[in-house]
């Protein structure tokens, strides 16, 4: 186990209408003049709105609001908010949403205290300061409601970057399943993906025994895995939705990837898939991550053996360890395709002719990516035409 | 899933050599006189307490010192600590030890702010404000380096109680397995079966549906099934002691509990055998949770049959489920066994005719205790005299 540190500082409120609390926690952690940053109509035409904004006004909290947040969230906005809230004097930023809302609402809270451009940090400065946020979810994927991220898309070239601190860590997420019964099964699909390859990025590791942290990966997996399945059968399960919901958490605040080398190839090469075309993160990635896995298996037979073992329930080849680790690989895909995901470019809508576009958007150095492996320009291309032409 | 809230704020350091990083921690949050508790000479002897105070020096940081605390921390150290830390200006505490240390460094913390004596506390006073706590742990046991508890004896009439509140919660523990390496094959033991236990007392519960739950603490205990024997194996093994140790904090900082009734009955019936024998709380819950699982098993035998397949990877009875779930209960016996527990009074030191006494101590009212079952004095009787005559 390698030396880490570990701090998921955030407080929790979860279950049935715990948005009521919106105020009285905003109360309690200090936010005088609050930025309510949200995205789409849904949250206003549910209603959600409402008994937020109400819950601030019982306590006498003031605020502005900013909806508008999108998938794969813009710069713009970014831009937008942070003028806001210094016009206001805004001193605390609640976001409504999913993981959109929410890591544009981080770039606003690390903006605002920063005299240059917010888009630094997403180049690599150091954040120093951050306004406090807070979240309501309403779309179990992303884990930004936890996690030290945010990913945010700039609009000049479409350039995709993400950046981390534990000041952005929220103060406190609500964390409401009612909240994520009206979500799509599209959506909640893309969302289980999301969470499951968090996982993953952590699960294939050349660290060794590191037995607490695989069995809290595993554990989320087979939760992932056991849920979606209901929560698309009957989108008002709330048992499901509720695991579903706090194994996002968990597979995003660190807690399953403490003490052992994290990969994150994937996620990379996923980012310039949407940025490019605009497609769900969690679709992206259920395209690249098989891909990733068959080119990467060979690594290490008996780490893809134990996946398939403990997370898919394959039986051990212990003659051939390499059946059963390919046999864990192609029961990920059974299990994507099943919940209604793309494995391969077609259905993504993702063209092969754009992988040397793909690989230049990638800014690849001589660093490579990945820590599992370390790919090159050259593997990555293999990767990507994996993907391209699985079906 | 039933509501509820988390929080566990505390900051980790985790792995070699972090405990000279002692200095700066308590800098970075807010320190400015310490009080250093420990325990008993191997804190000094090992040279860990040379270390911290240098680290503490760099820092500039001025502190005072008290040693002496014991297993089962009684209250008289904790009246002194107060004493001492009044009349010093202390306004920050730090545990070195185990359990013992920081649960009675707790109570200081406690202690310190309020006017009454501070056993109030352990008799149902909601705590409203304490000093900040900070351990560096040498004993992977209680789980108290993240945990909201503390559990003290008080030395009139030798009552065990204990209280809680997340403003107890350490706000840093540093966790350097290496320090663990010198713990005795049998306070290891006593260590895993402590953690085993905090875990059991969350999984057996009669809320349905709480799958991500039941994963993380079928994740633990497998962990410390597999990882134990290794360390008893080889005292030095860095990896083994770092499962363990880690397994130990997420056993008790409530990740494996949310969203569920917990029980807490069988550690309320441990408190009083270590109350009244003064012998280790690992090795009293080892004697403890085979009973209680015995006399309880009709509550819920598919329950049991889970544990018994996904921790002891036992071959499910589909005809007959009990056999399975009390082969679950057997292959508990025999690990415990195995790394050198007692699973009797016997073994333990106990006496069959000290029940009416043991009973007489747990002053149980009409509520009963226990969730999962809620048991009455007769119940407690049953499982009390199962333990006594098991052998």
């Amino acid at each position: 186990m390698i030396n880490f540190n570990f701090h998921s500082p955030t407080y929790f409120e979860f279950g049935r209408e715990t948005e009521l609390k919106a105020g009285s926690l905003i109360e309690r952690f200090g936010g005088k003049k609050v930025l309510v940053h949200y995205g789409g109509g849904s949250v206003v035409r549910s209603g959600l709105l409402d008994n937020v904004l109400k819950s601030l006004d019982e306590r006498n909290i003031s605020y502005v609001q900013l909806g508008g947040a999108v998938p794969n969230p813009r710069s713009g906005l970014v831009y937008q908010g942070i003028d806001l809230c210094r016009k206001e004097n805004v001193d605390f930023i609640l976001a409504v949403g999913g993981g959109s809302a929410i890591d544009s609402a981080k770039a606003i809270a690390i903006g605002v205290p920063y005299e240059g451009d917010f888009w630094d940090f997403y180049e690599g400065k150091k954040i120093e300061k951050a306004l406090p946020v807070a979240t309501i979810l309403t779309l179990t994927a992303a884990g930004s409601e936890a996690s030290s991220s945010s990913v945010i898309t700039h609009e000049n070239g479409m350039v995709k970057r993400g950046t981390g601190s534990n000041l952005i860590r929220p103060v406190f997420s609500i964390l409401n399943p009612e909240l994520t019964t009206s979500v799509s099964a599209y959506q909640t699909a893309c969302g289980s993906t999301d969470m499951f390859a968090h996982v993953l990025e952590r699960y294939f590791t050349n660290t060794k025994n590191v037995e607490i942290t695989d069995r809290i990966c595993e554990g989320i997996m087979l939760t992932i895995i056991n849920e979606t399945p209901k929560a698309l059968a009957n989108p008002n399960n709330y048992d499901a939705r509720a695991n579903l919901m706090w194994a996002g958490m968990i597979a995003h605040n660190d807690i399953c990837g403490v003490g052992r080398e994290q990969d994150w190839a994937t996620h990379q090469l996923e980012h310039e898939l949407s940025a490019l075309y605009d497609v769900a993160h969690g679709a992206g990635l259920a395209v690249m991550f098989p891909a990733w896995m068959k080119y990467n298996m060979k690594q290490d037979v008996m780490r893809f053996a134990q996946f398939a073992v403990r997370v898919f329930g394959c039986e051990m080849d212990f003659q051939q360890p390499e059946n059963t680790a390919k046999e864990g690989i192609s029961k990920f895909e059974q299990f994507l395709k099943s919940i209604g995901m793309p494995i391969g470019f077609r259905e993504l809508g993702a063209k092969k002719e754009d992988i040397p576009t793909l690989i230049e958007m990638l800014k690849l150095d001589s660093n490579g990516v990945g820590s599992f492996v370390n790919l090159s320009k050259d593997d990555v291309e293999k990767i990507y035409t994996l993907a391209a032409e699985n079906d």
